[in-house]
């Protein structure tokens, strides 16, 4: 994997990038749409690329191990070939979803144990077998196996499990050297800046993670309920301690205004559930603020969904016709709406970063934000 | 509306024609797909016209009635406009769903007083206001309001009904007269042949309705639970009675086998909640007989859903990849069914078309009725 900074904002410590792999090219900053278990939620695979058109997307390990398991990957030749998706792919460790799906989960210095959320059945993650599965998954970007603490988190449990969460990241890196990609392509390890919301965690934490020299850097355990402007407050010192020539990515952020604070602060990849999963609850962002579809002021509003047109469907359907499939309570609601969503995020970044480029990205973006935090 | 007999095919009743009407032809026989309150389930509107490419669509009169009401799809100019679809609409006029959904239902002379499912409220469907309610809707080809007996059906309530279903087509006939169409363009009434599975009952009905002379003839009460046979019998005794240079509409009908013999009784169209509802329960049909994509057996068989590649989605996808979207319950698994299902069935009565024309249907038909009786 290669990263190439291309432009510095002047007047913020937002960049503008380009990562390379052996699936292509990704310009940052970008918001990878979420493909939990190998879908994008409602959305088809040709109406991704051709549409929404991300560089990238997620999978989830912890999901794809359960289903459809790694056997089945490894005989697909790979999630790519499973899903028919040729570009890249990052896959989140686990780490997350043990903690946020399993209530049943043990955790000690070896690895976690845990039921799945599906059978009851018991696994064991540790981060050598989690290195091993996301080789078979075969995801471009493979992220460490971490902890991610809640939030609020004691301090001293922070601390013990920031340093667990750097020792677990030795054993990532020493154990991928050992196991080879399995389908001809590289895969590269992002390891993860925890410390919750202690700067002085947050600054051992991305100085430890720094110094291992990997060719990306996430910053995790944030959005994960603490007040906006504590993540802010720790996206900021972490950045400024990551290195400037390799790419920044913040899980699981954000709103779409989560998401240009966080690029002026210097976060370059983002990924959330946020854009599908408030669509399937009838929640449409747009430039100007967001719109509740199922509320009864739509219901004979025949204008376009959203004028600006960013996907066709915005175009081909009225508001009065969305809010009628979510009344009905029909498939295709959720389907429009989170092709409309994914397809706002993916402009937005897009244009995050041609402003980036032009040089007016902190203007472009005091504007966006103040249009986007109204209701329509 | 106009019907323009093309072949007819020598070794069967099938018959191969032209429907025109102010929103294009409809090439016969056809299959109509269901879009019950406005949407065919988990299908875009572009998907519709460019893949699956049927020339008519079905709406439902109560659905409709009930959700997004009349008067929004009076507001919107009809419901072309209200789902942005610009070929043919048949609504049915909610006779069927008044019996099948409504618990609690009066029926007498008058009409129905039934209680919505949505919300317990009580409504009264008469002939005359379910012509009004279809004008509101803007169907090109509006059904007439009828009673759909159940089956088994005692003869001497389903020849009551079936004569009071003949008075009310007359109430129907007179009222449509007096309500001109809402929007520019023209609406066919199409009456509808019922009396059970008694053919003297059948016989007497379709004669009455022949000499109504419409400009096209709907069959109902079939597909409600007798066995096939009966269903064919009756079908063909009707057919041999509606007159030859109107269209035919078998009512409800039915699964691939269903649909190909009774084309070969003289069938010009059908419709069906079949594609699209087993395709949500994980059922394909194929040329080759059918599969149920949840069986462990296809679990990594990486082939394409359907190597005939009918629909887009066959290609794209494999079998072992469907078959996770549905254990995994995901949305994209019911919208790849539903749209490579439809995409069959078109494709079936298209073919069916150019065997009449080549004149070699019937045993096209014999075959293709042996294939499809398999499980896969």
């Amino acid at each position: 994997m290669q990263f190439e900074l291309k432009t510095n904002d002047p007047k913020s410590k937002a960049r503008a990038g380009v990562i390379t792999t052996d699936h292509g090219t990704i310009e940052t900053p970008i918001f990878m749409p979420v493909g939990t278990v190998g879908t994008v939620k409602g959305v088809h695979q040709s109406e991704l690329k051709d549409e929404i058109n991300p560089d990238i997307i997620l999978g989830n390990t912890y999901h794809l191990y359960l289903r459809p398991q790694t056997k089945i990957l490894e005989e697909a030749g790979g999630l790519h070939k499973f899903m028919n998706w040729d570009r890249n792919i990052l896959t989140d460790s686990g780490g997350y979803q043990v903690y946020s799906l399993s209530g049943r989960r043990k955790i000690n210095e070896e690895g976690v144990k845990f039921k799945s959320h599906i059978d009851g059945s018991t696994h064991f993650f540790t981060p050598e077998n989690v290195m091993e599965i996301q080789r078979s998954i075969g995801a471009d970007i493979i992220m460490a196996f971490d902890e991610c603490t809640p939030y609020p988190c004691d301090y001293g449990y922070a601390k013990r499990s920031m340093h667990m969460t750097h020792r677990w990241l030795k054993r990532c890196v020493n154990h991928l050297e050992k196991v080879p990609p399995k389908y001809g392509y590289n895969q590269t390890l992002f390891p993860i800046v925890q410390g919750s919301t202690y700067t002085d965690l947050r600054k051992e934490s991305a100085e430890f993670i720094a110094s291992v020299g990997a060719e990306g850097n996430a910053i995790g355990g944030l959005s994960v309920g603490e007040p906006a402007e504590e993540m802010y407050a720790m996206t900021d010192v972490v950045c400024s301690i990551l290195p400037e020539d390799k790419p920044r990515y913040l899980m699981g952020v954000g709103t779409p205004i989560n998401i240009l604070e966080n690029i002026a602060l210097g976060v370059d990849m983002f990924d959330c559930v946020m854009p599908t999963r408030n669509a399937r609850n009838g929640m449409l962002f747009t430039a100007h603020g967001s719109i509740n579809i199922k509320n009864k002021k739509w219901e004979n509003d025949f204008s376009p969904i959203d004028e600006m047109g960013i996907t066709w469907v915005d175009t081909m359907y009225s508001k009065a016709y969305l809010r009628h499939l979510f009344a009905a309570r029909e498939m295709l609601g959720k389907q429009i709406a989170s092709i409309h969503n994914l397809g706002f995020y993916l402009w937005l970044t897009r244009e995050a970063r041609k402003h980036i480029i032009a040089g007016d990205f902190a203007e472009w973006k005091d504007k966006m934000v103040k249009q986007m935090n109204k209701r329509l």
